[in-house]
């Protein structure tokens, strides 16, 4: 008989993650218990648990319940963030894979993240408002304010699935990229061409920013006024994964001065405060939480899913989707998905 | 004595193209000869030609005038397009080089046409204005028509200066780039990693389109009606190099539609008609031009015209401007800058 | 107090693997209990055990004694192969890290492989052996056998640190590449740009075949008569991670039908049979196990423990090492350094 | 009635340079007139030259011969290197192209170079030489002169079509890449990431240095005994392109020091003199000017020729093939293929 598989997927759907084809790889390996449209409850859940060898979901997991999940091999979160409500120590010392789809976003952040910064080095959304309005200005002219990325000193902070995808991008474009990211060595980033510098050094020697990291315990605001005040005339930065690394006061305040301006795909409350100031500055790029979420993602997640799944039915190691890690799973602080 | 070098640049200005270093290395070539803020008049340039080895400009040069130019190595026009005032064949028969600044605005171009295509991927000035209108849509939602670009199917019509700098920074995206280019061989586009294809198999088999030729007696709207049916739904569109080649009616009525976008930066007359209907679809994104005319791209091509003369002057040839083609210069219809 | 560090490297060397700046961090860091010249005996390092937290070497580490190093974080092989005699699951039961310095040998194995291959394309060995007899051959006639390796269909057995290596070194030359490595899933592959195929395939298909896997219970001697039967005339294999995938007799009776050609830089016993055939044949390139060890290489792999004893130090995951993996570490069947 | 295309390849022969697809698509497109094994006869060639438009081959072309060629619109070299026996500036006034397939060799000669580089970086010859010899070094101990080619300083003397080719194939060794190129602007090579040096400075900076010039009247003998007194110990220079730059009896004494290495393919007389003592020296790697004599090459020069005989025949400039050019035709040295 095939080993089951617990599908608890909810705020995603079967037929989002997964195409016909691998919808059909998926029950050639596994039989299949599917709750969709909201969490799986206690009550459907907790009787499946000790058959299980997959569990894909968030469901909460307590010590307690894992304990009578006697054959679980594998979970895996298909929102892209580990949360605290899954005992990962308990995972960690019995086998048990604690996998997420987090790898699956970042060509779609980085191909957005790519877009905004050359929206910003060159105006384009602002010179598409003035031509609606008939006031349009032609050429030379117009670009007192434009620069060219090719060439450009740029900054990443954090240095993870995002960065990697966005350093893949900015390759033809010969920057300059300093990177800070405390969890990484210098020379681990010069192997990729990186230059570790702190944050100070990152927000004032760049032209081009990007805010790549996860929220962890350790950056919550981490970029607030004195970091914004390091930005140089002209710079643009790109706040792409997570608000809450900013002070959006701070941001909001640094942008009103008028000689910076600003990306932001991810607010600290979402919806976004509709009176709050920054919706009204011509200095800022506004795109609500839109840089991950592209249909083909969902897909490329399933896949992802897929091909692990075989691989441990195999007795081999996961290799597509990314590794809860005992040292840094527990400082994780991304919301959860609604 | 230092050979005399006459600069009549008008529209361009030489402080607009010679950083101070290269103004130096100018003055240590050449005697300099200048004219701003206009064409330098007949009185002016006529008692000069005889002296001079390079006439930097884009001045009338019939036959009769080159005659009298009888020490003349090199003509650079730093417009970007060849005019048909020049009596080109008796330049190439007398090996006068005749030279342009085209090759600067690839870079810049090519930025722009990557980040004019991204928002359209992605929908990013749409969203935009819907944020500012406090109506934005979040996550997935608002992802209804975006698509990456990575892995994505693309066309290019014409594959010179400017398709080469954006062939550059499309590699990282895997995109199989379908080109329409009736003045390059099949093989040589192969060696690329090109595929030659009909006008029509570009407008049919590509998500994205670059129009990225220049103006020739050829191709004046080549890109009408019968092409932009063939586009699929979603497609989009960079007209980026010439308007000439695009009827923009057709592409108006085809945009009316609402199944497929365009980014424009060329018009047929510039300023645009303040009542064309192109400028309130909210399908298209609008820019005045403004592609190629980035501040440092003009300090480029002060490098590549110094570099260029002082190759001429050590009686190598010149490698940085582009050489106007004997079989080609004079089917170039591109109209000269204002 | 600093923690103590267990260095028990033989084979390697403390001033083989660590700069005298990595030796100074490394003081910076812990205190050093260094043990060279021959393995730490059982009487020395017992009693240090119970007090380390990091032990650099190749130790028996059954479970018993791992019991008393009740302090020990990380374990860290510096042969670059891991060895039966550590009871892994106990580490891994424990959150010990388990680490390797194999990812080091990449580079080196990958110049040396690409090397190997560019000399049996073009018979440079070959040539030169016949120009120091006087008999060289000039031009295309000596050419007969030549083939560019740009453009050639090109195989890999196994896909993991070498040859990760190896790809990025072939990039510029745009060969078609099958894999068979049956621990990887096609799609993963696939994101590399890599064709997984079947051993059958690679053999058959490939005029260049590199043999890149580690040594597994499953793959002992799995290239023998059957596969080396399905090779191409012209075609050529080089040999470069571990002899005991390959039977050597069934290699050295393909090779002396004299249509294909071998690299061999690994053995089944080393030293290689004085007598054996195989180092007679014309067409094969015989290399004493050189590939790895290039000086650098050694550095590399301090920088690589000294960075992850820092990231291990402040909380956070090595990231430069290579991972025991709980699925595979204990089909591992290289042999020790000696 | 289609125009006629004398064919006079010799040495070359039809055959070699086009494949059977090719020759049909040149025989769609012109009447051939062949003359093969030799050079054409003046009474064949002579009767025809008033009716050719394209004249493929090496003969004698003096300015009477060319008056009385009314039609002809191109001649193409299918040596490599342009002679002296041609009125350039004939042709050039009248617009006839004057075309040589020197590009061909590029990607042939390119790993060659690469691979003579890492066959001296890692001791490959030698190391097989005493494989054979029963002598082998097993490992490390044989490493002691071995050295990564990544990272290395590399020189390039001369920077023309087999330095476009090779520099392709070192992009993923990251190497610092001086070049001394006196017919070429240092921001032009800078914007293929190198840098200008002076030829002393790339002797004496450089651990792996190319020799990729061709032959002028300007560079006989250049590296002499001064150049080579630069180099620094362990340093490999590779001599792939034309004998005639370098001082053979400097390079031999040089070498004879031991200290450093060469890889040589081109030799001041062909063969090369069995008694010559650089025959006999251990750090030389010896090749019969056999780096860009591989078949495929050929069959690419013919794929060129057709292609940019199309181009001339559709008014369209040829693009594939290389033209001589005005200011550096008559200093070529390079002596005709035997």
């Amino acid at each position: 008989m095939k080993p089951l598989a617990i599908f608890d997927p909810h705020p995603r759907a079967m037929d989002l993650l997964f195409s016909p084809e691998d919808m059909r790889r998926l029950k050639s390996l596994v039989r299949l218990s599917v709750w969709e449209g909201s969490r799986m409850p206690a009550a459907q859940l907790d009787p499946k648990l000790p058959h299980a060898m997959f569990l894909v979901g968030q469901a909460d997991l307590p010590e307690a319940r894992l304990e009578r999940a006697r054959h679980l091999k594998c979970i895996i979160n298909v929102e892209g963030n580990f949360q605290p409500n899954v005992a990962y120590e308990y995972c960690f010392a019995r086998g048990i894979h604690v996998l997420g789809v987090g790898g699956a976003f970042g060509e779609s952040v980085a191909e957005m993240a790519l877009g905004m910064a050359l929206c910003m080095a060159r105006g384009i959304p602002e010179a598409d408002r003035l031509f609606r309005q008939g006031k349009e200005i032609y050429g030379r002219a117009s670009n007192q304010e434009s620069f060219l990325l090719g060439g450009s000193e740029v900054g990443f902070i954090g240095f993870g699935n995002l960065g990697r995808a966005l350093l893949k991008l900015l390759a033809p474009f010969r920057c300059r990229i300093r990177v800070f990211d405390p969890w990484l060595p210098a020379r681990w980033l010069a192997e990729y061409g990186l230059t570790a510098a702190s944050l100070e050094e990152v927000m004032s020697a760049s032209r081009v920013i990007f805010v790549l990291a996860g929220a962890t315990a350790d950056n919550q605001a981490m970029i607030g006024k004195h970091e914004f005040d390091r930005l140089q005339a002209g710079a643009a930065v790109v706040v792409i994964s997570r608000a809450s690394l900013v002070d959006f006061d701070a941001l909001t305040k640094r942008l009103s001065r008028g000689d910076v301006s600003a990306a932001v795909d991810v607010f600290p409350r979402e919806p976004f405060d509709k009176r709050h100031p920054l919706r009204r500055l011509p200095n800022v790029l506004l795109s609500a939480h839109r840089a991950g979420s592209v249909r083909s993602v969902y897909r490329h997640m399933g896949a992802m899913i897929v091909d692990d799944m075989q691989q441990i039915l195999a007795g081999l190691p996961p290799v597509r989707l990314q590794r809860a890690e005992r040292e840094t799973v527990a400082r994780m602080r991304s919301m959860p998905v609604k």
